[in-house]
């Protein structure tokens, strides 16, 4: 089992809901960087890299999308339906994410700024280098 | 004029959108924390409080919200409807939400984490404490 499942903590009442998540708690790491993806087309894959220096939490805010994650031995599916749940990958795993629903908003937590990231994009040399260690 | 908007860095190609924001960057303290609201009844309010210890960014991440600052002397209005912009809410700001369209995800990117937070929920004493300084 590659990734793990995050449930967040959540209130749902009559006035709404509320999901709630901190750095280096629910989140394993602190907040460096926040994104997030949307309008992706059907059939499009997003991501297909591996991030060799950071960590990531992601989260289907809205829609669904699901996620592929791959150690180059190893390959684990998840679909991501439920925004009180966060995946997280930890760094060095290939990852795609993919069947983004039309109206799918997926945030993604990371560890590192945008400038520290290093992503490894070509996965025969992924393969080479041993894939996740 | 209370708050302000921060346009995100973002990128929109045809395999999808892309926006993006780092702590201490575009978002003006680290994120310690984050949370959202979502399926919140129409004619329903949220917040109604002041946070006397956290700076917030506000951002639609679905659907649109209307955002009420008020510092006891001076009221803003903010609707929120594009996930590219964010509102910053600086403390000691009283802040209502309401208006959530049936589809808003509303995402809040805090300075503390909830521990270290300290709200007041009395607008009366708000104002004798002097609202804003």
């Amino acid at each position: 089992m590659i990734g793990k499942l995050i449930e967040f903590p959540h209130v749902s009442e009559d006035d709404g809901g509320l999901t709630y998540m901190e750095g280096k708690k629910e989140i394993p790491f602190e907040i460096k960087r926040c994104f997030y993806i949307y309008n992706v087309p059907e059939n499009e894959r997003r991501a297909n890299h591996a991030s060799v220096t950071t960590d990531f939490v992601l989260i289907a805010m809205n829609g669904s999308v699901c996620v592929e994650l791959n150690t180059g031995k190893e390959k684990t599916i998840y679909t991501l339906t439920n925004r009180n749940c966060g995946l997280y990958v930890p760094k060095n795993t290939w990852m795609v994410t993919r069947d983004f629903t039309p109206d799918a908003v997926l945030l993604v937590l990371a560890s590192t700024d945008y400038k520290s990231g290093k992503y490894m994009d070509d996965y025969q040399e992924f393969l080479k280098q041993g894939g996740s260690r």
